[in-house]
């Protein structure tokens, strides 16, 4: 029986998730105390400041895990009902890692201002919102419009995937021993992952660099002068869709193409057949077998392949590794190096849960990356990012979070 | 310490719901079939066939329980965020009295369109809606424009009430050993409890009228002409509110009330201390205190008097039985004849959702009411409904509720 069949026949029998009571209710007394009339204290308590109802209430630990269906796994726009089981089970992994009370709203709208509408007025109960399996370039106009609820809001198909792979490419750097400011990175898939993952890893480059030129400048008793820091210098990617690079001859690239061409500052025009030759690293959020062996072969030495592409990845990657690539790694359990969603989101939640953060910041996806990479004392190229089924990633992600979430001063008064 | 100071103390700790697993991650076999890649046949099967969500997902068993905080408890408008421990409250008892997955949905408008519409759109994950203290006249316009979702929708307030007002009625009759036909109704409170109490006591008669009607025209071996059944003749049944009785010379009715003007077919206009004269049976829905001795004593012989204000009855039960009523109920605890809805919603959803009812109508709320009234073998004034702590209640009602909903036929296909 396949893990397709097993899954069917385990749901017929019974739901992956469950809402309990934590309190019996045995007698008069304790419907007296945890319903009417003993309940009327508790709410006016939070009437009188609504602040309160992250103390008393389910929002303190709550979760919305809210999908329209609209882009769910490798299924495409399969609509609210489909998308349910998954929901359920990524509420199941918020549960059990990560002790969240995850609940899955499905949204029988595809609308953008409907999502958004819906979103706020539901948010009351949610101590944060996890927005899933929508699809681009809607989910970046959704989440941005979200940010100023008073919860977290991530979309997790951005940036759980974009925390991840700068995890494991953390890691994978120091395998083959380079620097990220010295590769040239190729992401192939310009949708809500491949945005997501070319703005962190910017981000990581900026950071590592103003590090660099603050230790260098700090050798030379010199201050930093940040005004003539120039970032436009430090990185060198290409994004490639289905048509091919994301560069400046496309004259079809909608808003958030148009930001990734502005913010990587690209000049390639060309395909990814061209595009790839000598690039470092390989970065797939994109569609099945679409990197061959003499692709990986024209990479540069040492070339790092994250051929993430579910179920069925951009390449095999005893191919990738037969071409050349020193560290391989993709979505799936049956392979080294899992670059999993799972490693990141139940983290985040559970550290900005943890010191009520108002909002994900960069600095906290980048502190989630570092944390997992950490994890990691002595990388190879089969081991770049923890087991998902390893306990400690919740905490240690978790800790990270809530330390940034602290540092950048988004923690609810 | 107070009941309110208890479950204050009570919900610092810990909330009263909790979204668990019901499957451990203990490898990466369970979390290919839990998760990916398995759950993706799961949403093949249901994008394929959307019925298939019943079968597959906590649709088969969820019930959202909808408030906009415009009328919780006796607290009045204290808005989403003072209505959301009432919500859990609710939630904690589906869960322990029928094994529902209920889960709180607070909404932050107050706009009938918005909580419409909203509702709509977060119903692909639940199977049942069961709206909760949201102000009349609103909540009946959003309650009727919810009745086409295809899962039972229900304002607990009304006809959670009115069930139970019905299913004591139905017994404190046999007490008093009087017919509903030949009774003076007096219902104070015309919000939403008093208009459903007031339409399902209406149908009640009916539909016994007609049993009675049917039963003398087969003794009589006559065909029963039903275009001759004149139920005007039927009931006689006042309703008051703050300013007087719901009668042909007001002028300040709303829609809801002109509704109820129209089907009690009232003539009288005056006070409830006019009005309750010769009443046999007093049903209150409405403010503390506001029925005195004498009121009482202006009744007819063997009077029953069911004060539900919450927390404090229309009337202190002693002072009603020292005043000559037969038998008396209220909502409270701590009294005899405990008037609850939670006899009443449990159930009901229960067996609506065992047999994949679309609504909840009329014949099944009756059944619900006949179902707890035959639970009490042989009623006495002082027990002539069952106590919510019975563990059977929700069986019997859930029964009595499905068998309804199949003669009905509104049994999804």
């Amino acid at each position: 029986m396949d893990y397709g069949q097993q899954s069917l026949e385990s749901r017929r029998k019974d739901n992956v998730i469950k809402i309990t009571s934590t309190k019996k209710i045995r007698s008069k007394t304790d419907l007296s105390v945890f319903y009417t009339p003993g309940i009327a204290a508790v709410s006016k308590e939070i009437a009188k400041n609504p602040k309160k109802i992250f103390d008393l209430t389910i929002k303190k630990n709550s979760v919305a895990v809210v999908s329209d269906g609209s882009a769910v796994l490798g299924l495409g726009d399969i609509g609210p009902e489909g998308a349910l089981p998954v929901m359920e089970g990524k509420s199941l992994l918020f549960s059990q890692f990560a002790g969240i009370d995850a609940f899955p709203i499905c949204l029988d709208t595809q609308n953008a201002s409907e999502i958004i509408q819906t979103v706020k007025l539901i948010a009351p109960v949610f101590g944060g919102i996890n927005l899933e399996d929508i699809s681009a370039p809607r989910c970046f106009e959704i989440e941005k419009a979200l940010q100023d609820l008073g919860i977290p809001v991530m979309h997790d198909d951005q940036h759980g995937t974009a925390v991840v792979v700068l995890a494991g490419l953390i890691n994978a750097l120091k395998v083959v021993k380079k620097e990220i400011h010295n590769c040239k990175i190729v992401i192939s898939g310009a949708g809500a992952a491949g945005v997501a993952v070319t703005k962190l890893i910017i981000e990581y480059q900026k950071l590592t660099s103003e590090a660099r030129q603050i230790s260098r400048c700090s050798q030379n008793h010199m201050r930093l002068q940040p005004s003539k820091f120039n970032a436009a210098s430090l990185f060198h990617i290409v994004l490639f869709d289905s048509k091919g690079a994301i560069g400046p001859k496309r004259t079809d690239l909608n808003m958030s193409k148009k930001e990734l061409l502005k913010i990587t500052k690209n000049k390639f025009s060309g395909s990814l057949e061209e595009g790839i030759a000598d690039a470092d690293i390989f970065i797939g959020v994109s569609a099945p077998n679409i990197l061959t062996h003499n692709m990986v072969k024209s990479m540069h030495e040492k070339a790092i392949v994250f051929a993430m592409a579910n179920p069925i990845p951009e390449i095999d990657p005893k191919i990738a590794k037969k071409a050349g690539a020193r560290v391989v790694a993709t979505g799936r359990s049956d392979y080294k190096n899992q670059i999993n969603n799972a490693l990141a989101f139940p983290g985040i939640f559970r550290g900005a849960l943890d010191v009520k953060a108002v909002k994900i910041t960069k600095n906290m996806k980048i502190a989630a990356a570092k944390a997992l990479a950490m994890m990691i004392v002595d990388p190879t190229k089969d081991r770049i990012v923890p087991s998902v089924l390893d306990s400690k990633v919740v905490d240690v992600v978790a800790a990270a979070v809530a330390k940034a979430a602290k540092k950048d001063q988004v923690i609810r008064k």
